[in-house]
């Protein structure tokens, strides 16, 4: 079949389409319907008495449905990967994905949920309707700063787990980076000056864990510098920001937050220059995580800095939120936590950070395929589940 | 584990709760993960080529994500199996078997989603919103008589098939019956008298159905008789059967509708006594579908009628939704139908029928797990789809 002129990028036969053939998902029963006998039990008239126990007693339903081990991964296809606003039906086969790493690395089954955009009320309100039908939420590629709102508004309306991976995820792997940085540097967190380059979901997300982790000089900055309380262009959660970081009082460009820096922590698609890398101090940490083009060639920021980090898999120090989601949400469904909480984070960062045995500078983080990364951070979960934290 | 005081229905070691403990579906990949290459290729950065292949060009969602072969199980939990309103998580159960149904008989991928009960806007504006994701929606257990409205506003703005079973399925599982009942007794259904009991969803589905396919003398009852013009009671989709059923310009109780009808349809879960079963013509049909409790016992409906059916699978002549619904949704996911057509459900009904190679009294109707039923109503359904019907 010929791809359509319409369509340019189609190669049917090529690895990546052929891999995406009839998509990456199936459905299927988990008991044996054989016979008459079967259907009686799965189906009419038996399935009444388990329906009757749920409705009198909903706790019931974890244990008799599969909502007990069911996430949704929800998205309106409005920031997909560096893709941008690509509407539902373009995101969908990063949703697919998303739930084929649930099921691999914490046998959790995902479904995907892509909708029709909208205000945050109209979002907030169609997850809240369809939130019974799973244990938890993984919210996906929603635009800032609609995705703050729509996370914080489900998280007080639903007593499910609520994440959105775009924010947290990537901030807890960044965090566990960091923790051994530390260890390989012999540096101490709260001691670090932090820039992030970026103040969408996953500025904000890394920018309020790091501040929970213990770091005091934290400066965020935008495509327009600086997040300064002195800003007058600053609504919402950039004028947030502006009161809660930046202590030195900083503002202008992103190379006055460069000088002296002591970390640097790409999270905005952009680009920073070689020259204002250079501004760092000596010995430092860049973490260059716009994918696929890092904010600075990692090659380049080696000659300015001891550690540096990528979301690529070509190189050392891959920060992946695979490493984190699958054993969040193994360990929210197990404990039954209705919330992801702010201990849970920092405990599954530390479990993460913990999982490399000697940490060097080419390894701060394990390896996405390593053994054992979702059932640490779970454990770490369910441990403070368990003690109400 | 002892059963709460509070649910005194649960035995844990029952077969039925057996059949459910941690719940009756799973979600898996349909290609393998094994290393870095296949997570380049499932997930980023090979994912970014197909999803803006289809941002581009939307019908290739159906070739390249699970959405093609994807249909949703919507419920409410308001009418659910002879329930009521019990509540998502209590018809969650139910949806899951229907899921399991759909895999078995057309291997179709369902998932369930169950909702907060609201508004038919409201409802209506949730799985508006969620659609793309889904290759058809199944609607299940909503209430009448908001169920009409719903899958009539979600027909209208959908271009997905959009089908409420307990109308459709129920209606088109009926005709096939009375299909065969006609080459039984000899008879032609256009000249048969028919009275259906219960004016919700089934009811008004059997009712619309049975017209199109030619029966003239319809008489639709209520739990408070014949629905007529001359009631004062009746609106909505009562006061639009009154004014399109009951030729013969009947009012009065039940008796008067059976006083010598051909046909009884019994979808009211109510109960008829003997004796208004021996007012009908002789050698007719009683169809009393209500479950678990047939609305007279066929034991009894035999000493008045030459063919009885039911909705149990114990009693001969089972009409059980399942012989419609996994092939009509095959067909239109096959066909790529953006609606299931009246001409597509006729087409159903009459390819069930065919099924029954020598129809008698006891076999009107093929049995649940006869082979090819589905592939036969699938087949049906293609034809009309590629013939614009």
């Amino acid at each position: 079949m010929a791809a359509s002129p319409l369509v340019p990028f189609v190669d049917p036969e090529s690895p990546v389409f052929r891999a995406h053939e009839g998509g990456k998902l199936g459905v299927h029963a988990t008991k044996p319907l054989r016979d008459r006998d079967d259907l009686s039990l799965l189906y009419t008239p038996g399935v009444a008495e388990v329906s009757l126990a749920i409705a009198a007693d909903p706790s019931l339903s974890s244990r008799y449905t599969a909502r007990g081990n069911t996430v949704a991964v929800i998205s309106d296809g409005t920031a997909v990967l560096g893709l941008g606003d690509i509407g539902p039906l373009g995101a969908m086969p990063v949703m697919e994905g998303k739930a084929v790493l649930f099921k691999h690395f914490a046998g959790i089954d995902a479904v995907p949920v892509v909708m029709e955009t909208g205000t945050v009320d109209e979002l907030v309100e169609a997850i809240a309707r369809i939130a019974p039908s799973y244990g938890g939420i993984n919210l996906e590629d929603i635009s800032a700063p609609r995705c703050f709102d729509i996370e914080e508004q489900l998280k007080d309306r639903l007593d499910i787990p609520v994440f959105h991976d775009d924010q947290h995820g990537t901030a807890i792997v960044v965090l566990a980076g960091l923790l051994n940085s530390m260890r390989v540097l012999d540096r101490r967190l709260p001691e670090q000056r932090v820039v992030v380059s970026g103040a969408g979901a996953a500025g904000v997300a890394v920018t309020k864990l790091l501040q929970r982790a213990g770091v005091r000089d934290v400066v965020v900055c935008d495509s327009r510098g600086i997040i300064a309380p002195s800003r007058q262009d600053l609504t919402g959660h950039k004028s947030r920001l502006a009161a809660s970081t930046n202590p030195r009082g900083l503002s202008g460009r992103i190379s006055t937050a460069l000088t002296g820096a002591d970390v640097y922590i790409g999270v905005s698609g952009g680009t920073v220059p070689e020259d204002e890398v250079a501004l760092m101090a000596p010995g430092g940490m860049v973490f260059a995580l716009a994918n696929p083009t890092p904010e600075v060639h990692p090659d380049v920021a080696h000659r300015h800095a001891a550690i540096v980090a990528t979301g690529r898999s070509d190189f050392p120090n891959q920060i992946n939120n695979v490493l984190a989601f699958p054993g969040i949400f193994r360990g929210a469904l197990d404990s039954g936590a209705p919330r992801i909480t702010e201990a849970m984070k920092l405990a599954a960062a530390h479990a993460i950070a913990d999982l490399v045995e000697e940490p060097s500078v080419e390894c701060i983080v394990p390896s996405v395929f390593q053994e054992g990364v979702a059932d640490a951070v779970a454990s770490a979960v369910v441990a403070l589940a368990r003690s109400g934290r």
